[in-house]
């Protein structure tokens, strides 16, 4: 199954990487704790509207961007391009696969 | 504040009617409450990543697609001249502004 919240946190930290700044400077901007910033970015936690706008705009990157590179990591995961099994897919191999792990 | 939360309801809201489906019908094949269902296409109650999927799945709708929309919506309402600071060029969210397609 694809899960939003984890495509939502992959783009949310990529963009915080790209920016070389820290959970920490981020989630002082966004007032969310470190740890719910954390979270939010590993996909364990669904982020409330409310704070995902707020994590949006102290990324200073408009929430329609990071909802369009969602939309285009989930409809890569939709249709694989290269041949994998059946439940590669389902457990977001794909997507993961290209990811440089934060932790 | 852009919410989320009211986008997705409203391309939820606007799929399932646009198949002629109630609510009832939806919220089955969903499995989840028919009650759940009409707070979430009303933007009252935040979707969970699984229960997204499932609708996205009752109403037969790519979860990408759904989300394009929703990008597309939230960019229509975003302001032109968001303050795009420091970080943005970093983020190469300039560039990828251009890359919006006519769709």
């Amino acid at each position: 199954m694809i899960l939003l919240r984890r495509e939502i946190g992959d783009v949310l930290r990529d963009a915080r990487q790209q920016q070389g700044r820290t959970l920490r400077e981020v989630s002082g901007a966004a007032r969310v704790s470190l740890g719910y910033l954390s979270e939010v970015e590993r996909g364990q936690k669904e982020a409330s509207s409310e704070l995902l706008s707020s994590i949006c705009e102290a990324l200073e990157v408009p929430m329609s961007q990071v909802l369009r590179e969602v939309s285009d990591r989930v409809a890569a995961v939709e249709e694989p391009s290269v041949p994998l099994g059946p439940h590669a897919a389902e457990a977001g191999v794909l997507d993961r696969g290209s990811l440089v792990s934060a932790a």
